[in-house]
């Protein structure tokens, strides 16, 4: 695989082909978001072949792409979910998802947080504070079942703000304090029936299943000290590439590594584990595209710049942390047949420096041109990769551009608009005049 | 000045004392903007003395706050607009701003642009097919008066991905096209009016004044070649320390150096030559604080974090480029008479790695835990410097947070609510059910 930026990426496996391109920009506008029905149920059935066990549960971290309408498609694939924080359980209950499906894992602890675990929303402790909050009024609550999540002292993060695990993170109970956890636990009468573990995103494989080993560990621990744990969850971090000289995970090589930890941690404790996972970028990142038309282009003696009318505004990505999309120019026509290329520095609409889509991956503060087919103004550019932390995680309202519309591509081969484009008074809409 | 992140920053100017802080969080819940509508003022009036010349004119870069009442605070003391979209225009003309008191600077010619000039807004040609098109629509706009935006070849910025001037910005037109500018004007009879050379923010006084000499021999160049140039505006870039340790830009400094550079050149050239500036980031940056609330305490073997409940939602700029806000802990009650001091790291409350308050300004990627008076749970956090970029420019919705509201302190005494808080229901009123 080929490291190099002059490699022309494919289209998004997203669309058919360039005309199905052409027709979403009529039809809705530019820029619009666009999901693939038939990728999202294909990824889903790959996460849910990650182990073979009836019990083995996977979650969607919801945070990725909370559109209620991916919520119930993978819901009907038998998907539960993982909400950050109490909002994201609202807004899964409120499309449809049953509360019993959710696990809230937060930073903070929601004001509404009783009345959401009394609906059935099932809550894991992510801090000291947290878990005496849940004991203090656990009978409002009516329910003394608990989940930690555990901070196993390694993460997976290439840096320190990168990190989910380790010295470096917030996330979870650090896990020297598991001892203040039980003392806790058996004080307040509480059942603690799952351990999470969540590492990070981007891992290694190699990293995944040295914290899997940790993981059960910290399980072991918790049973040889008399708590009947039945659940471990070890979160997300399956890296998909999204570039096509980048890796994905290898889902079966790291699922059957982990079902064999399980198998022989279950001979050894002769006890069941139930095991869940929580993917986000997994399931939906490359099941998303960004529709967008080239809107100028510009010269300066060093680079050649297609100004699109999209950008950080809906992928802020390359700008936070100068993340790689691919991006395929097609043509409003085919009037380039000779497919001649050009090299581009591809640039958002915003008047802001950082507003570029084609950052150098090895330093994050520089532009990396890239060979793209030969653009003129007016021709669509496709950001690839964009289904996950993408729509919603937008630097939303800057320079005072709506949100951008969504749209679903359905297996028999319709276009569903799946939230309508964003109005300038939407960005208003909670302004009182006081001067 | 001290270069250490041992000294406690003071409180934010925008508060009065601890006791108002308390009393904001009590009335509005957290997490909170606040404004200080005295700071804004006298802001308005320094940016307003840059230098004396009754031609002279401030233009807020609204994109750095767009609340209507903002803008027409700035407006009731002579100050007009600079809109960075289409959608900026409109958003003022909706708030009550004079559409001849815009001027409207974009990288992408907005749909509706011939409306918006027909209304009386001021346009700014940032590109060569900018121009074109505006030629091209003249008749139907029904003025023949320009401006354009040239890039000096020369920008402020730190690194290529942060410059708006030079080579590796897309900002403005080459300064080397200025023949074919000039070509343009001329083959279709339009009027150039104005001359435009934002370098950039963040900016040093010296690459100011070198750009200032720079953008006056642009202008000569178009004077010598028939152009009736009358105005010359120097965009924005004034840069304004947060932190007590950063400096600000010495507005009458620079001010002083601008008017003699003028006074020389109408004496050379026998002309007036109006100046324009948009400040943005001078104007509100250090105007404006967010209030939040302590929700955990949380420690590893290597840091203690303070979990708040702001962060990346309300203030992206220390997870977008590792910028520096002062922090400041309000305790709930004076119950810390003797002022303890602890060292923390301050996070936000999403589910997101990078969602940390203080992150070494050296090393983007590093923690580096500051000094603050000693934390408990539920104790206040005020950042400071958070006028600027941070309401107008939200991660916003993500882990399904709602936006925080706006709040103004007025200069009787009194709070004025300027911006409701939003809700989980708004994130979602544009889906659309189809699965």
């Amino acid at each position: 695989m080929s490291n190099s930026p002059s490699k022309i990426e494919p289209l998004s496996r997203v669309f058919r082909d360039s005309f199905q391109v052409r027709e979403i920009a009529r039809r809705f506008g530019t820029p619009v978001y666009v999901y693939s029905e038939e990728l999202l149920e294909e990824q889903a059935d790959e996460a849910l072949a990650f182990i073979e066990a009836p019990s083995f549960k996977v979650r969607y971290a919801m945070k990725a792409n909370p559109n209620a309408n991916i919520l119930r498609l993978f819901q009907r694939k038998g998907i539960e979910i993982d909400a950050s924080s109490g909002d994201e359980a609202r807004r899964a209950i409120a499309a449809g998802i049953p509360p019993g499906n959710i696990l809230l894992t937060s930073q903070i602890i929601p004001q509404e947080f009783i009345d959401l675990i009394r609906q059935g929303v099932n809550y894991n402790a992510c801090s000291l504070h947290q878990l005496e909050t849940f004991a203090r009024f656990s009978n409002f609550i009516g329910t003394r079942d608990i989940s930690v999540r555990i901070n196993p002292g390694r993460g997976s993060g290439g840096t320190k703000r990168t990190n989910t695990g380790g010295p470096s993170s917030s996330f979870g109970i650090w896990h020297e304090d598991l001892v203040k956890v039980m003392d806790f636990i058996r004080r307040y009468s509480l059942n603690l029936r799952r351990v999470h573990t969540h590492i990070g995103s981007g891992s290694d494989p190699e990293v995944f299943k040295k914290t899997c080993r940790m993981s059960l560990d910290i399980v072991a621990r918790f049973l040889y000290g008399g708590f009947p744990v039945t659940t471990l969850n070890l979160g997300g971090g399956y890296k998909v590439g999204r570039m096509s000289y980048q890796e994905s995970v290898d889902m079966q090589e790291v699922g059957s590594f982990v079902k064999k930890q399980f198998e022989d941690f279950q001979r050894k404790i002769g006890l069941p584990l139930r095991l869940e996972i929580e993917p986000g970028t997994f399931l939906v990142a490359n099941a998303g595209a960004i529709v967008s038309e080239i809107k100028d282009i510009k010269r300066t003696p060093r680079y050649t710049f297609l100004i699109t009318d999209t950008g950080m505004n809906e992928v802020a990505r390359p700008t936070l942390y100068a993340a790689q999309h691919p991006i395929t120019v097609v043509t409003r026509r085919d009037k380039n047949p000779f497919k001649k290329t050009g090299e581009y520095v591809v640039s958002g609409r915003c008047c802001e420096s950082g507003d570029i889509l084609t950052p150098s991956k090895d330093s994050p503060e520089e532009l990396q041109p890239r060979v793209l087919r030969q653009a003129e103004i007016s021709d669509l550019v496709v950001i690839g990769g964009t289904g996950a932390y993408c729509s919603g995680m937008p630097i939303a309202g800057y320079n005072s551009y709506p949100a951008a519309p969504e749209v679903l591509l359905r297996k028999d081969g319709s276009m569903d608009l799946i939230r309508e484009r964003g109005t300038l008074k939407q960005l208003t809409q909670n302004e009182v005049k006081v001067i």
